[in-house]
């Protein structure tokens, strides 16, 4: 059974720092690019950029003009596959708001994060995927802040490794996520 | 059945440019970061980059310097336990040594990159591991260069999502294939 149509957000505000405060955390090129490339590759529809900073979102704004529109499109059409995917908002419920509206259906969002114990494991995402369009969220700087997990939502478990340690960067978490849940054969 | 000991490589010469010309590439630090957390998060005893520029060498020892014996190691103790698995070597046969001392058996090399069609599979690959000691090999640019891939080591088949596109990132195919072939269930 295929899945739904499936989407991404990166969340950069509101998002923890180390100590647990709230916080917005930068736009990096890189993460943009990384999970542009993660989400095309794995065949999202779209990979939300969440920053409430105007200043950001038109920094994301002039990196999508170059890469999407610009001369970079034609230097490298495979890059402009992947980051066409994105769009920038300034809350995550706008992004819930635009995937609702593409899709025609009630989106699922599932949070992703380190530290969680209770999540839905990979299998039953995938299963709840089947049925209605993902909405995946991962969290920038420390992770997701606290009134995310607030309103009912789906929570994945952690991607763990051989041990206790699962310290990957948002960018590796976010590619294994993919791999796992939309990769060609399920979890291979 | 367990893996052997695992390591991986980070190749930055000689790799590929776009045009497939022979080049050294310049050291990220994210890079570094990002596959360190991947390789400690399953559980690899070695990560070696690989570059022959003296200059660059230096600077991955004077990351090093601060995150695993300097004011870094206090302040993220997580990020030391990544960042201390890496070797920099000049020369991806100095890696291949040391990690032939550390595991004292000979280890299976396994190269990666998007554009092979004639590697094995992941399931073959896992298989080969829990018998000897295996070191992936990760080309940063365009991919390893040809002559790696004439010394008769296995290669590993590309990292494929749901169409033709499998442009990731090394860091995002590194976190992938680590967690195909280390990761706690084998493929999940």
């Amino acid at each position: 059974m295929t899945l739904q149509p499936l989407a991404a957000a990166l969340v950069h505000a509101p998002v923890v720092d180390r100590r647990g405060d709230l916080v917005t955390t930068a736009v990096t090129n890189l993460d943009l690019h990384d999970i542009a490339r993660s989400a095309r590759t794995f065949g999202l529809q779209r990979f939300y950029v969440v920053t409430p900073v105007a200043e950001q979102q038109r920094l994301v704004k002039r990196l999508l003009g170059h890469w999407v529109e610009g001369s970079g499109a034609a230097y490298n059409p495979k890059r402009r596959q992947a980051l066409e995917l994105i769009r920038v908002v300034s809350t995550f419920k706008k992004a819930l708001a635009d995937w609702r509206e593409i899709t025609a259906a009630e989106p699922l969002p599932v949070l992703t994060g380190a530290s969680r114990d209770d999540g839905i494991s990979f299998e039953t995402c995938r299963g709840l995927m089947q049925k209605q369009p993902g909405l995946l969220v991962f969290g920038t700087g420390w992770g997701l802040a606290p009134e995310f997990f607030e309103n009912g939502w789906h929570v994945l478990e952690p991607v763990r490794g051989v041990e206790d340690y699962n310290h990957l960067s948002v960018r590796a978490a976010a590619a294994i996520i993919l791999d796992r849940l939309a990769g060609r054969s399920g979890n291979n």
